[in-house]
């Protein structure tokens, strides 16, 4: 069990984080960073805190494990002001969707005996965003990637892989440029593929669309703004992943116009067998 | 109600269409027509239909309703098989996700006095297929697309489309070219998206998937062999859908690329509230 834990942020991620340590007992008390005024009365409202503040340095202070809650272009900034505020024997983490950022600006910091980081990553999300969005059992069975380097102490990455295991998570470590290539391929790939999938279907036909279609692009009603900021950090992975995208899509044109038919059915019957795997 | 009913082809869609036709008593007797004596047992087995045929024209002989639940390519086919069999005052119908090429060839055959075909399309269906995936309630709250031509009797359309609303389904008319185009945006170009999304994720990066790349690729999982038959029928209307794609993509990568991260929001913002807009 965690003694204090700071969430710095909380949106669907930080407010799930927030009720499921609560709800499971994680934490002994759970204190919330806020950005505004405003939030910081919408996370009092909600009831899911122990605690509210706007002043990072104070949320921080004396907290065993700070997770930082933020959209992903915001985190190496908040890694850099988080740092000197840490107390000893405080670990700092994140839930950003891109790894090498955070975790360069973790590695630049000057270094502080007892306080340490690692980059964390929950594979689990909503296209609905906020903290009216949480959901307490948001982690239950669901995979958290960290991202520690050669100088992560190992009682470090011990005590955050604890905290996951009790909101219902499986941990699993791999470097943090591994994990940025990964993701570009199985998570914000499909993200841009779903809001392209959305803009070429014109009104018309989208009034005739399916179960299919609509599963397909569940993930294109995300916000944006969040999208933005992940393609902008994840660029080179992104780019790398689309450029086979738009490979295979080329392939698969021409067998179609050529009207190969037995070569395009032995593409998509691997990609099939890969899917019906996947369960 | 219909009187008898014979279903040609008992797969996901026929075998469906049987059950959901015994369970709402829209038909007082079904009739099915399988390929191979190996099918016609299964049939059998399953207990689904009144009486079992592997004679196409002794199946549809006396049929007041004839439906076509076959693999796309083989439609035309068999609307030129089953016209000569059909009774006086026979309706012929199919469920093909392709409409121009069996329309076509209906209205290619030689007129009979109170023999009629209009083409059908149930926006409903699953990634598994088989009798065995079939489903009673498939067709609940879905909506099914008829393509009557200029020489379609009206009644011939009332007749089918209070069938499809017996079995739970509303009904909606529109040309079949245009139908071809509309579900090469909304259904057939999906499903080479979510092929070719799981095509580019090696297999390390697939084992980090979570909830949003399951959902947009569960399609991938749909038998390739059906969707060969669509892509193969739909051609054009694919090919352009899938250019569309491409452009779109292509541009967003050109954004990027340039670091044009505002014009990306622009375009992404637009397909977000489109998409939240489907419910």
């Amino acid at each position: 069990m965690v003694g204090r834990l700071a969430v710095v942020g909380l949106g669907l991620i930080g407010g799930s984080l927030a009720r499921a340590a609560r709800a499971r007992r994680a934490a002994r008390e759970v204190v919330a960073v806020c950005r505004t005024p405003a939030g910081s009365a919408r996370a009092r409202a909600a009831g899911v805190v122990d605690r509210v503040t706007v002043d990072l340095a104070e949320g921080v202070r004396d907290a065993d494990l700070v997770v930082l809650c933020a959209p992903v272009g915001t985190l190496p900034g908040l890694v850099r002001a988080a740092w000197p505020h840490l107390g000893p024997g405080a670990v700092l983490t994140d839930v950003g969707s891109v790894k090498a950022p955070v975790v360069a600006a973790a590695e630049a910091c000057p270094p502080r005996p007892g306080v340490a980081f690692v980059g964390g990553h929950p594979m689990a999300g909503s296209e609905r965003s906020g903290l009216q969005a949480s959901d307490p059992d948001l982690f239950e069975g669901r995979l958290v990637l960290l991202t520690p380097t050669t100088t992560t102490p190992a009682g470090v990455v011990g005590r955050v892989t604890a905290f996951w295991q009790a909101l219902g998570s499986h941990v699993r470590l791999l470097p943090a440029d591994e994990h940025d290539r990964a993701v570009a391929a199985v998570s914000h790939l499909p993200h841009l593929a779903a809001y392209a999938l959305v803009a070429v279907a014109n009104g018309d036909a989208l009034t005739l669309a399916g179960r299919g279609f609509g599963d397909t692009t569940r993930i294109a009603a995300s916000a944006e703004t969040l999208w933005i900021d992940i393609f902008r950090g994840n660029r080179e992975p992104v780019l790398a992943a689309l450029a086979d995208y738009q490979e295979t899509l080329a392939r698969w044109e021409g067998l179609i116009r050529a009207g190969q038919w037995e070569a395009l059915e032995v593409d998509l019957a691997r990609a099939r067998e890969i899917r019906e795997k996947l369960a």
